[in-house]
């Protein structure tokens, strides 16, 4: 099948920002590369771009994929949904067997799913792969998620690896799983997103509204912290976004914007998923509900003017509240993390992925929305132990856990009488006081459930399933 | 149509406990009508057990649909999922245009809008109708919420209205709304009932582990809650639960059933259809989430080995604390049911149902799970303003919240600073404190998706949306 006389090594469809940036980030590396898209101020923007490297935009389909070596290794960079079946169908005429198409987008895994097996049937390698880092990643080095077949990632394995992120050498990608297990992983990489971002907003909430702080002051603890044992990327971010001031203003941007929070529907899928796996993850459920909250701003308005004499306030020593706050957040952080890897660990046994959680950390240190420092504790944790069902078993997760619960409670247990919302963080702890509970209550559940409709109930060390009749009947 | 000659005013197809208890109750009524069941054992149960009444029950299907009157009006009450599909055809061949099928069951409602239109293609009606009371319920009267083609409701409106429940006169029963309403309603029923068990079992949890209460005690506070403002049916049967003792013991039954919450799906549909909607029900997010952690019991009891020297203790005055918790889930119960309405209006826009909240709050008030003093609280704030928006923004609602959070505040800043577990309960209350907040901190939220995905910003009283480069690149 190998055709010498072309000359491309890798094709990339939708000549966006991000396809772009992969394929120039290809170039940089030594690759010759090429780009389609129907957009033809796209392709010119690409060969621009790229007119010092070995990169080829085409505005023919047919063009573009005869100019790529076999087998073909082409990713899409198209919105999710339909139109990636309508380039898929548009595309699959003009390849041949063994051909490998790659959807880079952030696809429902059920959709990708369904694309691998009618690839499959047609002699068509079909790949879900997440991408993570936004432009600058993808132009720079990003972090790679790639599900699907084993022996076809061999053709792009070293490409890959040499556009990824490095972290002590080690590129930020490596084959994730069979099917869709690439864009399942991303998937929860975005669910854990929305819950540290979330967590970033409580504590903002808390420093602003409980403590009063100014921007200057709030900037300045994120700037500490991301110094510290906080090392992020998203807390990074944010210390930049408090030293940005609107153009021509002396306050900030931040102060401009709108506090309704959009979403593209990946947290979202995540919760949804997450309950029919039954894998718990309330730290992020409660960031999908609060984005969903943010935007019903004129009933908040309204509720805010009935509610307002209900509002306490906050009376704590500031630097010690603000200690404690960077125990919380420490805290939670783990908290957000271990659901997440805890739902990779479920759906790895229910969808048979075979899922090696401490790679999955490995390629998550650099690159991605999520890299932190904390990272490495994740990857360490699951080095020590590949069987570990759950972050929170881990002995030095135990005691970086211990360290800060202390200062979740102080934190808490104030903002609560001071009626100031923190969520995410509330989720977490609690997440946290019911995971290490030999004994929830939920018992008296299971006893109602019995009562009102006959749904029978389990007894302790008694096999079998029972039921009662509670109260004589009427 | 009209064939005068047949003898039976209503079918039921599946003859278990529900239904036969429908029918019975039907005959009770004065009604004569007819059971059809593939299982002769239970074709003889409703034989016998409505000797005495006009009831009959068939082994053969077409015997039994050419026994009813026509229009014939029929119901399933079979388990969800591919049986009603298959019960329905067989059944289509036997029936005759004009005749109305009636899922009692609990259908996810997007299964229900399917049917609807397949067997409007043929000249069918088809309801969704949610039936809430269990079997006792069914038996003296249930709380029902019929969905479809309104005329056809015309024809089971007189036997409806006479097996329902009844409060102050009124039947538990109304015309829902058209398509799937019926069905979706009877969902959000069972999301609210869902968030009341969790707050019910963290208040037996707070009792129990926080204030180390005894049984008695514990039971002697739900069955003083029950007699006040808290009247509901969900405390009616936990005051009765305990005071069951385990048979020939000395000890309740209560104490020996596994801690591990089982579900049917309903609670988790809610939450899940709630976030394609975009209506934050966090409350019942958090019992979605608490009953699939309390099946990981083999790591909860790793966890609490491991975590044990973590947990602080609650160092209150019991009496004033039990004042406070009656006060805390006064409150979260509100909450829980504003959720849930919430999310019924924001349903009602987006699928055109056109609910009548005051009139789904009514039916409510008896027969089902879910029925509660408050509810005639809900159903007059809705008779008030048929318009209300959230359930929060009712002045008398007001009144009662603002009476009681401050007891919320209390339970739970003590509760998270001594290491018990209330997900429900602080979920409720920051959802409150976030509803009531005029400026969210989701504006920072907005700043980090278009920092590292261009994913823009809308501005404060300026039209558009914004994208901004917030540091040079690389």
């Amino acid at each position: 099948m190998s055709n010498t006389s072309n000359k491309y090594a890798f094709g990339m469809i939708g000549l966006g920002t991000m396809g772009r940036s992969l394929l120039l980030n290809m170039a940089d590396h030594g690759y010759a590369v090429a780009g389609h898209d129907k957009d033809a101020a796209k392709v010119a923007s690409l060969n621009e771009e790229g007119k010092d490297k070995d990169v080829k935009g085409f505005g023919d389909a047919k063009e573009f994929v005869q100019s790529l070596t076999t087998p073909r290794a082409i990713m899409m960079l198209v919105p999710a949904g339909k139109i990636v079946d309508s380039v898929i169908a548009e595309l699959t005429p003009l390849l041949d067997k063994g051909d490998i198409l790659i959807d880079g987008g952030n696809s429902h895994f059920t959709d990708t799913n369904r694309r691998v097996d009618e690839l499959e049937a047609i002699g068509l390698h079909f790949f879900g792969m997440g991408v993570s880092g936004g432009e600058e990643g993808a132009r720079r080095g990003p972090s790679m998620m790639p599900g699907g077949d084993k022996d076809a990632y061999n053709v792009m394995k070293p490409i890959f690896e040499a556009i990824a992120a490095k972290v002590d050498g080690a590129p930020c990608v490596t084959y994730i799983g069979p099917g869709a297990s690439g864009h399942f992983v991303k998937m929860v990489h975005n669910g854990i997103e929305y819950g540290l971002m979330q967590l970033i907003a409580e504590s903002y909430e808390i420093m602003k509204t409980g403590l009063k702080m100014d921007n200057d002051a709030i900037g300045a603890v994120f700037t500490k912290w991301n110094d510290g044992r906080l090392k992020s990327f998203l807390i990074d971010i944010t210390k930049d976004i408090f030293a940005f001031k609107a153009p021509g203003t002396d306050h900030l941007l931040l102060d401009d914007i709108k506090d309704e929070a959009k979403a593209k529907g990946t947290g979202k899928w995540t919760s949804q998923v997450a309950m029919d796996l039954q894998a718990p993850i309330p730290t992020i459920d409660s960031a999908v509900s609060m984005r969903d909250l943010s935007k019903y701003k004129a009933l908040r308005v309204q509720a805010s003017d009935l509610y307002s004499k209900d509002a306490p306030v906050l009376k704590v020593d500031t630097d010690a509240f603000l200690t404690a706050l960077e125990q919380a957040f420490y805290f939670t952080m783990i908290i957000s993390y271990a659901q997440g890897m805890h739902m990779l660990e479920r759906a790895s046994e229910e969808f048979k992925y075979d899922l090696k959680l401490g790679e999955i950390a490995k390629i998550w240190r650099g690159g991605c929305i999520i890299r932190s420092a904390f990272l490495n504790d994740i990857f360490n944790a699951y080095e020590k132990n590949s069987k570990l069902e759950h972050l929170l078993l881990d002995e030095h997760v135990h005691d970086l856990v211990s360290e800060t619960v202390q200062g979740a409670r102080t934190v808490l247990s104030a903002t609560i009488a001071a009626g100031i919302a923190a969520p995410a963080f509330t989720a977490s702890l609690s997440y946290f006081d019911n995971f290490r509970t030999k004994r929830m209550p939920s018992n008296l559940t299971q006893a109602q459930r019995d009562y009102f409709g006959a749904h029978t109930y389990e007894l302790i060390g008694k096999e079998g399933v029972f039921h009662t009749q509670w109260v004589e009947k009427i």
